[in-house]
């Protein structure tokens, strides 16, 4: 078994997990704070994570330093703008603009969601088990994994997503299940591209003489401590051996180039091609092979794509679809919603688009007037095409009008699958996989008009800005004179029975 | 001319205007506070209307106390559950549950939109003059003007309604003009409907030997103090004559069969049928006949309905149509926006109907699917038909779906006008005439349905209240028994590949 440094090993000892579950019982903690029916909080970190931190106060020994050490290696290996959605357990992503500034994510700007504290674990005490029913169990060092003679080595080029991409777009129309850990109000950004190193699932399977007994489901154990209902236990999830199988489960140590940074599983993680980043395990010290999909409470309580009826008055686990690949999504990055878009004619857009399961972008399109017209992003505008990854992209959008305008991105991936064209479309309890069409209200101001041009240079020659546009006048519009010759020459404002 | 009591009349004093214009240029007030853009202040008084009480206290003398008696009288005269939009010049309006509790609108509940401070008016000092172009300009005190043997006596119920009710939908949306007096942020409750008693103004004309030299407007002046630019005036709009001659513009001193409260313009106000509120001049103490409509600010640069690309950056005022009648509207005052409805398949629904310029709702639709079908709200169910009132209504909305539904409301009125879908369609840059089909959006849990009939009891018997939604479940939803049987019974997740 692994040796711990700065986790706890909770699923081999019974006795322990129900230590734990008598102090959490035993206690009374404040409820969960409301976040969704009044404005999320404008604060960074967004959200505390305060149950969390006084679950792993409570418990204590090894936990209580956890909430601590872990916001540390955030502010160590995270770019400084990175928005915590909550601090924890961390969820961070990156600010808007660095989202798509680059079709490889740099790690210090990958999104994160962790489900628990960060694992601190040394390398030279760390080993991994595959076991469960396989024919020859077995324990690794990751100098074992890393033996070119026994695993050949792997490099593949991911996009990981979160299932709450997006999630804000369903909290501020409609809210839902409002657990804060479970439910951080994502934005765009919790999607990131990397390239990774390791090995494949298979592999190991094979050499540990393959699975027995009518094992179908590999579960991996995290080393992270995971809370739920009052209880503690390790970070577990499954997939099925047909994904395995078909070398899309890796594990891995290498994230572009560089040793797996601590917040995203060092020494060694899994890396599930097309599926939410949920079934990436990191801090991987365990693979169990089983007959069912784990029933551990992320795979079988969480996770899950529920219809749109349905809620805390009346919904089953069982209603919902636990979540594996990702369906066809997108997202403006650039303008943000709300922004004054001052342009020439056209007003240029950057975003991304992903499909998973292997599907890839093939078309992505911008309407600029709530989605009645579309154009197609010339292919020449649109990052790499590969199987598993997201493709970013950019395109100046024609755009004539003035005033409010809709801008409006979607997708087409290799299978012809489109993404809804209303958050209402679809709308879910647990606020997952918010895919509609992506659509931002920005204020477009065309200086190519002759009216908007004259009004803009006596802002400038003011040295008053423009925006925020709901800022009062600062001089009048129209002078006098031109009112009262308008009036000489028009219709009076009430028409006159004659 | 009046007598003063606690006002200013600006209108005959260049020279006080001079002095006050000097006073405001020679200083600098901060920025008006931007209001739109972020959340709308969750306080009551939701805005202060700071610059305008510094602008009072800056030009002293007889305005120095003004904002302060003006709060004194809000308190004094009105619900003590108002909400005050702004605290001055004061604007309020009757809480949600209150609006339409009465078809007649009690007065200390009648929505208040004022420009300026309150005038306090000493009744035996006041006077009353009609002039301009008339044939024999005269002066009238209260007195005459009830001398039922000069001027036949007139009781009218009236609607009158703000041209900013339900700015709110359009502000959350699409922000627009944003200074805080014009635009303050209106909910439903700019509406009411009072019973008036007095004269019509036509009478009063006609004793002044009627019109002369071309009139065609008679432009009415306020006592309270209004600011533009700088600069200080009264409170100064105007109607065109034919809506005088046709008896549809009122003297009146009564309301709902109390002396008018002073915050509504005692001791003498019009009332003009049809039109927006801004036109019925409270504090009255001159006509004038003229030939064009007002030149004042507030009619000819407020109260303007422009076009919907057009703004800050490329308006003209002539480009606005100003504001007289109202068009169809409707709002659903019950239940409220994100509410959690627990029903019996059937939701009840209460709201008001109105339609300005004398034409009256004839058919009133709810839907509770986003309006895509409609229920005709039975005639009984509708306040009294009259040519110049709302009509109150409510409604038992069947229901049968749960979750998220989004309930709309639309009217037709005698003339076969309703209203646009989308608050999109209607969008403005003044943010006035918000009168699209009301929608609201409430979680709707139907106690007929036997999973949720379970799950109420669940709740109730735990004595956990089961809202609001997102807060966190208090016991599982499911067994896991139940859970291994549907997983025995139905197929597993992942298809296999048999």
């Amino acid at each position: 078994m692994c040796t711990k440094s700065r986790f706890v090993e909770w699923e081999n000892y019974p006795d322990k997990k129900a230590a734990a579950h008598k102090i959490l019982t035993s206690q009374t903690f404040p409820p969960n704070p409301e976040f969704q029916l009044g404005p999320i909080p404008g604060t960074n970190p967004v959200l505390p994570g305060t149950h969390w931190k006084m679950w792993h106060h409570a418990v204590g020994g090894e936990l209580t330093d956890i909430p601590d050490d872990s916001w540390a290696t955030v502010l160590k290996e995270k770019h400084p703008d990175m928005l915590h959605l909550l601090q924890f357990p961390y969820n961070g992503e990156p600010p808007k603009r660095l989202v798509t500034d680059k079709a490889i994510t740099p790690n210090s700007l990958h999104f994160v969601r962790n489900h628990g504290g960060i694992p601190l674990i040394d390398k030279d005490k760390f080993s991994f088990t595959m076991d469960g029913l396989v024919a020859k169990p077995r324990e690794y060092t990751l100098d074992d994994l890393m033996d070119e003679s026994r695993f050949p080595r792997m490099e593949k080029t991911i996009t990981i997503q979160c299932s709450g991409t997006r999630r804000i777009e369903q909290i501020l129309l409609y809210p839902g299940q409002g657990d804060e850990v479970p439910q951080a109000p994502w934005a765009e950004g919790a999607i990131g591209t990397a390239s990774y190193v390791g090995i494949s699932l298979k592999k190991v399977i094979k050499e540990c003489g393959g699975l027995i007994n009518g094992a179908k489901h590999l579960e991996f154990y995290g080393a992270d401590t995971y809370f739920k209902d009052d209880k503690v236990m390790n970070y577990l999830v499954s997939v099925p051996w047909s994904k395995v199988k078909a070398n899309e489960v890796m594990l891995a140590w290498e994230m572009n180039g560089e040793i797996l940074p601590a917040i995203h599983g060092y020494p060694l993680r899994i890396v599930v091609f097309g599926y939410i980043g949920a079934r990436s395990v990191k801090w991987l010290y365990r693979i169990k092979a089983i007959k069912e999909p784990s029933r551990a409470p992320v795979q079988s309580q969480e996770y899950l794509y529920f219809p749109q009826q349905v809620g805390k008055h009346n919904f089953k686990l069982t209603d919902g679809i636990q979540i594996q690949e990702m369906p066809v999504s997108s997202a403006i990055m650039s303008p943000w919603t709300k922004q004054v878009c001052i342009h020439n004619g056209k007003i240029r857009c950057k975003g991304w688009a992903y499909s998973g399961g292997g599907r890839w972008p093939e078309r992505v399109e911008l309407s600029a007037d709530g989605g009645f017209n579309w154009y197609t992003i010339p292919l020449e505008n649109l990052s790499k095409k590969r199987k598993w990854t997201w493709r970013t992209w950019e395109y100046e959008l024609p755009c004539d009008v003035e005033g409010w305008v809709e801008i409006v991105c979607r997708c087409w991936d290799s299978a012809l699958n489109t993404q809804p064209t209303f958050i209402r479309t679809a709308w879910n309890w647990g606020l997952h996989v918010t895919h509609s069409c992506h659509r931002i209200s920005v204020y477009s101001v065309n200086k190519t008009r002759k009216a908007t041009q004259d009004r803009l240079k006596e802002f400038e020659q003011a040295g008053i800005p423009f925006g925020p546009i709901t800022v009062p006048l600062a001089f009048p519009s129209q002078s006098w004179d031109d009112y009262e010759k308008f009036w000489k020459e028009h219709d009076p404002r009430d028409a006159e029975d004659d």
